[in-house]
């Protein structure tokens, strides 16, 4: 193996490359550029639709040539699975901060609730992307990655808070999964009628059944089950 | 509008092209086609993996020419996502036979378990091509079809059987939900290793779990909910 010079440099961050490490501040351009666009396509992708929205528009609207964005990201479909893995890093982040002090309960039903009214302030088109996210052929990876990591952080929060062993019983997987369909099934109503429905109101419905329906099945469990 | 001459051709059935109604016999043999081809696609895709199998592998285990295939499948995406249509379709054939005569969960548990038997009887590459099929970027779509098309028929079985209204109470498709799941679970653990679990041992855990736990969101229901 070759030798490497002892420098001043910092410590690599996980996931860096050698390039990275050379030129800190271009990581640093490179990682305000990733965030920018990221930013940018789900705007666009609200507003326009996804299939409607090219890799070009989305390059304008960030203010960078298109093959910059294209070094940051192969294809529309690469973007959108950064999207729901950013969705879910950020998902972590807040599990890992309230997971020990705060009922998963009740921390589900604020993150419901926080969903609910950022949606109500973003305009008609977004329900157009909401219906069809899990129809569109190409965003069904997406969208699985997205539905799968949820469902794997609420059931890890469950297990930990009632002392589940997820090797052994289903309880805390089959409760993360009533817990992400209770968040679904309200947007896929009022994603298809928008005006008629009040998400906020749909997904507390949702969420009420769901946590009843939960409790119960904790309270009732089977230590063999 | 062109008249058209009275002659003693059949009724078309629905989705039946022109030339469909001139040719039956034609029809026909395209129609067994078809069923050979994802007949013996489903079989190349558990023994090789989805990516492993190619349009020409395919092609020639049914014995047909490779442009044939084609002429009934642009992509292998396509012949996946046709697979989960048929499975949801003879899914549907079921339910609509069992519908009314049967309860929802027994029929449900001979689902389940009937499912169970079938894959202890194919081989270990089984596993992995299941294991795969959510994480697969492109079968994720074929994936996601096959999933809502049968979380809505239990939906519809349960809430016709309960009484529950679909489009003012989430109970039926929280429960769908619910049921699903309870199959994948399994599947997944025991993809995970194959040779150390009993599938079907599993599957009845996790379908015991789930009754139990929609039993009682049915009885709890309030009628307003």
């Amino acid at each position: 193996m070759a030798k490497t010079p002892k420098t001043e440099k910092p410590e690599p961050a996980q996931g860096d490359t050698a390039s990275e490490i050379k030129y800190p501040r271009r990581t640093e351009r490179r990682r305000r550029t990733r965030l920018k666009i990221l930013e940018v396509a789900v705007r666009q992708f609200s507003k326009s639709g996804f299939s409607a929205t090219t890799m070009q528009n989305i390059a304008d609207e960030a203010d960078i040539h298109v093959t910059t964005l294209f070094m940051h990201f192969n294809s529309k479909n690469e973007l959108a699975t950064s999207l729901a893995n950013d969705a879910v890093d950020r998902l972590r982040d807040r599990v890992l901060a309230a997971r020990g002090s705060r009922p998963f309960f009740e921390f589900f039903r604020e993150e419901a609730l926080t969903y609910a009214a950022n949606r109500r302030s973003v305009s008609q088109p977004d329900a157009a992307l909401w219906n069809n996210l899990r129809k569109d052929q190409e965003l069904a990876f997406a969208w699985t990655s997205y539905e799968y990591g949820q469902k794997g952080l609420y059931a890890e929060y469950i297990a930990s808070e009632y002392d589940i062993d997820r090797t052994t019983s289903y309880l805390a997987d089959l409760i993360a999964a009533l817990v992400v369909e209770c968040l679904i099934l309200p947007h896929e109503r009022w994603a298809q009628a928008p005006g008629k429905r009040n998400l906020a109101e749909e997904i507390e419905q949702a969420v009420n059944l769901t946590e009843r329906a939960a409790k119960h099945m904790l309270k009732a469990r089977d230590p063999s089950a």
